[in-house]
């Protein structure tokens, strides 16, 4: 593999460079999402894209390169929304929802998305961790503790540890994705469709802004809904 | 390795076979507390314990049938505790407190815990993963349905689905540990000490009990406190 790198250059690119990095980026998206894993080979996603494997070392520098690549495309598309959202004239409540729903819709549109941050936050370089954080994490972290304080300020919310929030907020998001394996082997829960993803938004938004307590749920519906 | 484990049966058992597993599996956990990783190899392990490492072979097969024995051992005394803890005369809500703190207690004492479990569900074999959800998740899913009928029963819990109530409660709890480590990276936020497993401990409690929003916290702080 590593002496095809560098001596089959193509010789037809469909498009230029950005459009044979984006078909490489689309490959890895389907066949990651077909296969329900990020094991996915240079050889596959060259195949299925149709774009020779030593591209991906011209546009990405390595496997990693790509994978990064692919979660900072995906990631780029969630923080234009959160700030669509965050600029939006309603309530902060009513944002958080949205944001909740946002969330969980995102993880399940790309189930990959998941692994790929724990597969790069620990498994590949600092340098790619870093990336990681600072294109996901860190914006996303600064968007909630916009929205607290809007919240707190508009006196919906009580005054939390933004850390602490989003700790408790994408642990309990990103379970319903990676956990979900175990506990259908355990009780006969079924895979992850539509349904359950709608079901789990309405669990975490009524978690999330009223709890479990009954006294303060029915207020918090009052309140919230 | 694989030759060595067939030739050289060790001469000297300090103690009989479960002392000697006992030795390998403390000295497996104590390797993954220092390294703050469940990267380690049999011979480390080996060499730490004073135990042949051709013994592991003996007691538990492989490397990952003893990482699944450590798991299970762990998951024994935290469901030894689960049962102490459902059979107190005390009121649900407060048994949830306890719960809570007990997860993230646990994960903070056994911090490689999550990854085996992640490791045994996704990695390994087909059988690893059914062991784990047999010893750890089944019955952590069936003391917290039990919990939450109680809640209900006594008009303390709304009613809700345990199986969701399940994955955020765990994912939660679990990502203080896994996601935490980019969170450092994004933002600064140290690690997770004692203190600040109190201070999580505390969050989680009154995010599940009383939810975000104002008008429920301080009916839940005064409901629950």
């Amino acid at each position: 593999m590593g002496s095809q790198l560098n001596t089959s250059v193509p010789t037809r690119l469909p498009g230029g460079k950005n459009s044979t990095a984006e078909k490489l980026l689309v490959a890895a998206s389907e066949l990651m999402i077909e296969r329900a894993s990020i094991e996915v080979s240079l050889s596959d996603i060259a195949q299925k894209s149709g774009v020779n494997a030593a591209l991906v070392k011209y546009h990405f520098g390595n496997k990693d390169g790509l994978l990064l690549a692919l979660l900072a495309r995906d990631a780029a598309t969630e923080m234009t929304q959160l700030e669509y959202l965050i600029s939006q004239p309603i309530q902060p409540t009513a944002k958080l929802r949205l944001h909740i729903g946002g969330i969980i819709r995102a993880y399940h549109q790309f189930p990959y998305m998941n692994r790929l941050i724990h597969y790069l936050l620990h498994e590949s370089t600092p340098d790619a961790a870093d990336e990681v954080s600072k294109f996901f994490v860190a914006p996303l972290l600064d968007f909630q503790r916009r929205l607290l304080a809007e919240g707190v300020k508009a006196d919906e919310f009580r005054d939390i540890d933004p850390v602490m929030f989003y700790t408790s907020l994408v642990g309990a998001c990103d379970h319903l994705f990676f956990g979900r394996h175990a506990m259908s082997r355990a009780t006969g829960v079924g895979p992850v469709t539509d349904e359950v993803c709608r079901q789990y938004i309405k669990h975490m938004e009524a978690l999330i802004c009223g709890g479990l307590l009954k006294a303060n749920n029915e207020k918090g519906s009052a309140a919230a809904g």
